[in-house]
């Protein structure tokens, strides 16, 4: 997608041939600053600082933190201990670990002498997938977003979104914001309410930047809007990402997701969630009960970062100095809260035989 | 209630007789900053910037604005002006209109000469009658929290609040506080989990400070946070307050109690509104349709204030430089999501008989 006029991804091998290329999303929306990494440390310490985040570029830039590693050691110790350091990055993303297995997969029998050269290989290909899934979510989210523009001719379909599942989340794209970049190609007007999403503001500083560098009108607001809105009629339709859905339909996402999910119920708004299937979770059948929910830092919600009035990026402090604080970073919405799972091969029922309809192939034998 | 261990009320006459102190809301939880009152445009400047807030703390300080008002002219003409210069500060709060209604038929048929003491009289008598209502409200609400007590033995009673229904809205105790601060005096174990409350951050910012204050245990929360907590057992009941309460049991307070509303029935987890009586709205009775919702400035999002790590109170932006944003500032939580209402005459349902019950002689007749 574009960044100041031109079509960029989020990560790429740099013109060295071997250092990766992100976009440290700590400093959006106000600054771009491009951040190289050299090693294997480098690349884990980016998923954790969440200089990149988003369940496909966690696993992106976890399948280069491979390449990183080879580059300094190509022994299977070395190969080891990267997947280690990487697993141990962020709990939550279930293709953090897919794109792991996916790389030691196409390392571990290889001759030493070939092991760079084959994890750039695989680690390009998961990246290249990656953009042919999203793009493939596109087509299928933008049935919907069509089907709904036809009962309103000449009025933009209003989208809400939490977090961002656009495509600084993945290499192209997006999850959630795919079906709506297809939309405004296909000339179809399309509103995005904007959720700020509380404690790391990844609506307001990142879903609203790449709508905004996009040209796709929206509106930022708090998280605590949404259900005001749907009570009154303006939003069409709801679409979210996901970190990971359990086999039943779960959806696990950013904190917050669930109450957006109940106010839609309530108001008979429709509620998707686009998802490659690499964030399906096979193994789990409940959510609620089975999805480890990461904790991250109360500084997080304790400190607000913002471009200060003379132009320097700045931390303030929202809270009393000694006010405790929590801060749980994703929640599970259970699936009969969910309209329809939009993925790669379709749309399908938030349901066991939903997904099993689409992915059969990936049904854990009984 | 406390500050700095001293007990102190939001609102009262300075010690020249005539100027009223307030504290400076908007400089919580950071500083507290006394600021004296003179003219009825001060008093109403202080309601539209949130200087104080709070639907009893506003219809106190507009009661002392049509005194300062009377200072300087106790005219007919003037105390219509005082009316209609406060009663547009802020549209929501029923009992701004309330507290003015007063003032008014306590000074219209009386001298010029006896208004201004009368004034303050009656103004006087207003932000009395808050605190004895608010500790009432406390009395009745004690009653759940013990009850809920009793059902954990050592535990201590987990309560979720949004925004500030504390002291510092009202003249003392709060309304959604009042049950808690009894809880503490009474030796009931309790610990609050406070939403943030964005865009302004009356929960971090000023609920959060009381409790510190008062040394409630407490936990800031991301609004987003609440839901994902009541899946996992983590609250026994939310208590909110509210700006305009219908008589059907509709609730319109700060933007986001629905969700949270929405989110307590779907895990049965009580849900109650403290309210002063003077809140009630008996002439509406569809809180979606007929209360109207305050839109404030879009900047309230946008920028966000605190204390940088010199020390110094600034405002940062946390969205891109040209996204637009939306600011609603209350919802509607319709009366089937609410549990009970917690009023200076005890609780009851949020309904129209539950209401009628417990005020007879309010009810309109047909």
């Amino acid at each position: 997608m574009l960044i100041e006029g031109k079509p960029q991804r989020t990560i790429g091998v740099a013109d060295d041939g071997c250092s990766v290329a992100i976009i440290d999303q700590t400093r959006l929306p106000h600054e771009v600053l491009r951040v190289a990494l050299r090693t294997v440390e480098d690349a884990a310490r980016a998923i954790e600082t969440m200089q990149v985040r988003g369940a496909p570029l966690i696993g992106g830039t976890a399948a280069y933190g491979i390449c990183l590693a080879m580059q300094e050691d190509a022994s299977d110790e070395a190969l080891d201990r990267a997947y280690a350091r990487l697993i141990r990055t962020r709990p939550t993303a279930v293709n953090l670990r897919w794109a792991l297995d996916e790389m030691r997969a196409a390392l571990r029998n290889r001759p030493r002498a070939e092991r760079v050269a084959a994890a750039y290989g695989r680690a390009g290909e998961i990246c290249n997938e990656d953009v042919a899934i999203c793009r493939a979510i596109g087509d299928h989210g933008l049935g919907i977003i069509r089907d709904i523009a036809a009962t309103k001719p000449g009025e933009p379909v209003n989208v809400l979104t939490h977090c961002n599942a656009g495509w600084l989340a993945t290499i192209d794209w997006g999850t959630a914001t795919a079906p709506i970049y297809r939309a405004q190609q296909e000339d179809i007007p399309v509103h995005v309410w904007v959720d700020e999403t509380r404690p790391r503001n990844q609506g307001a500083a990142l879903t609203a930047f790449e709508l905004l560098q996009q040209g796709v009108p929206h509106t930022v607001i708090a998280d605590n809007v949404g259900g005001h809105l749907m009570q009154h009629g303006m939003v069409d339709l709801c679409i979210v990402g996901t970190d990971r859905t359990t086999r039943s339909g779960d959806v696990c996402n950013k904190i917050g997701t669930y109450l957006k999910a109940l106010a839609a119920y309530d108001n008979a708004v429709p509620f998707y969630v686009a998802l490659p299937s690499t964030t399906i979770d096979w193994a789990i059948g409940d959510g609620l009960r089975e999805v480890p929910i990461e904790q991250r830092a109360a500084s997080e919600l304790t400190h607000v970062r913002g471009r200060a009035g003379d132009g320097r990026i700045v931390e303030v402090l929202v809270t009393p100095e000694g006010s405790p604080a929590g801060n749980w970073a994703f929640d599970v919405t259970p699936a009969r809260y969910v309209t329809g799972l939009i993925t790669e091969r379709g749309v399908c029922p938030a349901s066991e035989a939903g997904l099993a309809g689409l992915f059969p192939e990936a049904v854990p034998r009984a």
